[in-house]
């Protein structure tokens, strides 16, 4: 299959050879892999092939416009996950210049992530104090809502190897929480909600929704490995302020993406492996799986009401969202609408009225109204599936769904390595049997292997349809090779016309997945912290010096360019030492940092912050403690001597 | 002092503000230092004023070279340090884009660097397994050399924190050595040698100098804190081929940064702290500090003659290098060349003949020619400071230098925030008394503080003047805001013309300091492992499994997209498991992570890699071992489920 998607580029991207891959390439996804089950699968619509447009080209009209001149600034900021990397990281669009990594799950030795006291809270230790974790997996991200726009408190990202939630305050940019998902494991999509389903007043994020991808038997203790009957995913809902989780909700099947409704009723996740399988072509022998979607209130009265479990250790309610427990609409938590095949992707369009699932192993795109999902809750539809509206053809590997504001879809194809745009209004004309509705209305060639796609706005109520963002993750020939190694190639797509126009590659350090992008206004970030912000802030050079108790000893230090109040510092070899500095600089940008030879200490601290670390002092002699992060003409002299006396 | 950095930029930049800068700004260089001694310092020149030139303003027949459309490449690489974030970075030029960043000191958890056991081989562990080092400082990064031209093998960059020197292969880019440099603390500048001081034939690298900083007592065992007399630094020489310590250089003073010649006879270190003083107000007590230029002949003669001292438990040769030691020119092993107060930056200039060394707290440059330190040793030069033919005004804070191959010179000036083209022929003319030799060619303001400096293919015998790239220290507002912590600006300027043209600006996280550009044909990366890289290599799918020695348990794995040979392996509880994946998959491109939740695995093997890890299988239950790094369209369905029995 690896061959087949190298080669794919290369070849003539006409709807014939699509129309042959759709009828044959589904049995070639198995090629090369050993002791497989093929299992072929053909979908086909004749539609796709009518309305299909050639590629545009690229026109120089746009291109000026992404190429900011020196001193210029941004229109738009984008949040990006970093997959495995494990930050989150904040880009100016449409430059796609990278401003900022934001360390959450994985320790970063450039801010002493993972080194000071604050972070390890944040991150979580070990009883003998070191991390738990150093590695983690990041996916989706999402900011905080008002009125259907980002209001600029909070943006989320998921840890999907270690099944972790990780708040970022977006004034000052630093991630402030992390929260585990008890009985998780995979976990994956996240949104959060955009008000609330009963209070109007509450017109504003309160929850976040967690997917979790991997079923495993609760609880996980090794007993019940070999009884399928036991695995079981979770679906999880974490409170946006306290960062504690609510509540779950036990589903057949599994979690992948997720998406929430603008009227808070609604959260949807779909669901690739309706089978439960264990294996990988078990997981695929169903021709549809499912698009799960969530009835928030009922699900909160029920826990109000006490119908729920919990599973091991876990205090956190559980509620049933199976299909045996879901069978009467008029009670049902949880509705599982079918979808094709391995669905990956769930979009919520920005006039609040479709969720679009994507459909991976179908070349299609189906199209659920929201309404009709609220009316089978209320007992007035009567087959589920009827809230399907479309379900149309677009290409090959159709993965994730951006949109305009002006009625149109853009769909990521991840084996045609292409974006489609597509209208949806066209497609649901289509759907009802009009075959003169040509819903494809551009094609454009992307480089290559497209996944995540995002555009200006596009999550919100307000989308601008300017810019697309579309994350490629193979970029083969597009920069200079640097080994074995490459880079992702994160494009950006004017859609400001008819036509959709590429107008950049920017090379990305794997792997950004998700990502949305937003005006500027609608942040407000702070540039210099509060002294009040930490509570042992040393707030004079006065207060500094060696405070000793027995072996405990606390150094108090600050820092004004370009000295530390303290130029030395002398300990005693086995002191349990509590270094705490406090930068006393104003002035925006003038960050200092502190490192110690030899004891595993680096760490900054912004204008106005406070920083501490905790460490044995078990080897003697002379460290020079000194500023890592320039800060001045006489920065190399910034130094403070500390000698641990043997 | 910080809040006079931030207004400097906005004032006039005419030299009326810089000649009274230059009487009276080092005073106010401590201004908001607490208990600092001010020692006001006084130089100035009257000739840069005469040869100032207007700054250039931004023309528009050069922006577009640098925006490459989608598609095109680069024509440059660049190795550029991160400063504490702690790895190697390298960039596609003139587009500025960040290729690759090259894990080295620092955990890396896209890699899996610290997490598997190759990396934590190269690292460093403690007894117990986990990394000495999370945190490092780099700073420089050079590349090995051949025929005065860079040749592909190698790059270094050395960690000032803890004194290490790494290498990087530059056929995959990956670290695959370290060195500790015994008994250094403050390990800053390096360098390779361009060729054999003795064997002509070899003329290429087979050395690395490295400068020690921070002067520490030789033993460091805590006795000899309080001893003044026993602190010193030490100038290291390092086999460039297996990275072992050749010999030492005990000196007075410390060093800074350092610079090789293309004959291999010389190495040199600029030194600011002669006064060897302890708190920072001392180390700027003396008018005139130094650059030490070293014999390398001679060193290793009298290395091979035995006359050489060990420190502490390590069994490196130290040659004294003391002034105490070096009276005799016919005999001295370093020579001592004064140059004004606390320089900073020694470069050689791509004709060979000269090294440079840029004042910081003076406003001056100063050219040292080779031929005459090299008549000094041989007897033929009375005073060693004859070797100085220029030392000439460029403006203030001057800190690096570059060269366009056209006997230009491009400094960087910290304080006025520019770039000062000069020309090296009209400096030596100018000092030697033609008051009519207008040295300075041009000058730019950059945004802002720039540190180091560096051209097209600068530091070798090809510098072809076509870019400069400039590290700007802060940014403030030249970004879309994202919190306290400001992004650096690497700004691009085009030196093609007369007048340099400030192109484009680069946000980049923090911080790189120094790097080299040079022609991408210099470079012939390898895109694809060979299996036999790896002597544990699971070379057919049919070799996985586990294999059971007591608790001992060996798991061989193999990857291709879209499966692992192994969907399932169980472990008992308790078991020291190694596990060893090698990725099957040969196509370019197609890398494959592998992470388990709960375990703080992840690591990626990239097209024909082997990697392992090994681990306490100390948490019973299921754990969905996945991939991690997007690789096929049924990436989310590639996993291998780890039953651990309790």
């Amino acid at each position: 299959m690896s061959k087949e998607i190298t080669n794919l580029r290369n070849e003539n991207s006409g709807m014939g050879r699509r129309r042959f891959i759709n009828t044959a390439a589904l049995a070639g996804l198995s090629v090369g892999v050993v002791g497989c089950n093929d299992k072929p699968a053909a979908q086909s619509s004749p539609a796709a092939a009518a309305s299909a447009a050639a590629p545009a080209a690229a026109g120089s009209h746009a291109t000026a416009s992404v190429h900011l001149k020196p001193g210029e600034l941004d229109t738009y900021y984008g949040l990006w996950s970093s997959g495995h990397t494990g930050d989150m990281r904040v880009l100016g669009m449409p430059s796609g210049r990278e401003l900022l990594r934001i360390p959450c799950f994985v320790p970063d030795a450039l801010v002493g992530w993972g080194i000071t006291n604050e972070s390890k809270q944040v991150m979580g230790t070990k009883p003998d104090g070191s991390l738990r974790y150093m590695v983690a997996d990041t996916h989706h991200t999402h900011a905080s809502y008002k009125d259907g726009n980002y209001d600029g408190r909070y943006a989320w990202i998921n840890d999907k190897i270690n099944a972790r939630l990780a708040r970022v305050r977006l004034d000052y940019f630093i991630c402030d929480k992390i929260t585990d998902l008890p009985n998780v494991q995979g976990f994956h999509g996240i949104f959060p909600d955009k008000a609330d389903p009963v209070d109007p007043a509450i017109n504003y994020t309160t929850r976040v929704f967690c997917g979790g991808e991997f079923a495993i038997p609760l609880p996980n203790n090794g007993a019940d490995a070999n009884k399928p009957e036991k695995y079981h995913s979770l679906f999880t809902c974490v409170d946006a302020e306290s960062m504690e989780v609510r509540w779950q909700v036990l589903i057949d099947g599994n979690c992948d993406l997720v998406a929430s409704s603008y009227d808070g009723k609604l959260a949807a996740t779909n669901q690739y492996n309706t089978e439960n399988g264990v294996h990988y072509e078990d997981m695929m022998s169903a021709e549809r799986d499912a698009c799960l979607f969530f009835n928030i209130a009922r699900i909160e009265e029920a826990v109000k009401a006490g119908k729920f479990k919990t599973y091991g250790s876990s205090k956190v309610p559980v509620v049933d969202g199976t299909h045996e427990g879901n069978k009467d609409p008029n009670t049902a938590l949880v509705a599982y609408v079918s979808v094709p095949k391995n669905p990956h992707g769930v979009n919520a369009s920005p006039d609040a009225k479709y969720f679009i699932c994507a459909g991976k192993l179908s070349p299609t795109a189906t199209v659920i109204e929201l309404a009709k999902v609220l009316d089978w809750f209320d007992g007035k539809l009567e087959k589920l599936d009827d809230s399907i509206v479309a379900e149309v053809e677009l290409g090959l590997g159709p993965l994730h769904t951006a949109f305009d504001g002006r009625g149109n879809a853009y769909t990521t194809l991840f084996l045609d390595s292409q974006v489609v745009k597509w209208n949806v209004d066209a497609a649901i004309k289509f759907h009802a049997g009009d075959k003169n509705a040509k819903y494809v209305v551009d094609r454009i060639d992307v480089q290559y292997q497209p996944g995540h796609i995002n555009g200006t706005q596009s999550e919100t109520r307000f989308a601008d349809g300017k810019y697309i963002a579309v994350g490629c993750k193979f970029s083969k020939d597009r920069f200079l090779p640097v080994g074995p190694l490459h880079p992702e190639n994160e494009q950006i797509i004017d859609i400001s016309g008819d036509k959709m126009v590429l107008v950049a590659d920017h090379p990305v350090r794997s792997e950004p997945h998700d990502f949305v992008i937003f005006k500027r206004d609608l942040l407000k970030p702070k540039q210099v912290y509060e002294l009040d912000d930490s509570p042992i802030a040393i707030k004079d050079p006065k207060e500094s010096g060696v405070f000793r108790n027995g072996k405990k000893v606390t150094v108090k230090l600050t820092s004004q360019a370009p000295a530390f109040s303290l130029r030395e510092f002398t300990l005693k070899k086995g002191d349990e030492v509590t270094l705490i500095l406090t930068n006393l600089d104003k002035v925006e940008d003038l960050t200092h940092g502190f490192a110690i030879p030899k004891y595993n200490i680096n760490f900054i601290v912004n204008p106005q912050e406070t920083k501490s670390v905790t460490f044995i002092a078990d080897q003697p002699g002379v460290f020079w403690a000194y500023c890592t992060h320039f800060c001045h003409a006489l920065h190399l002299e910034m130094r403070s001597r500390m000698i641990v006396e043997g």
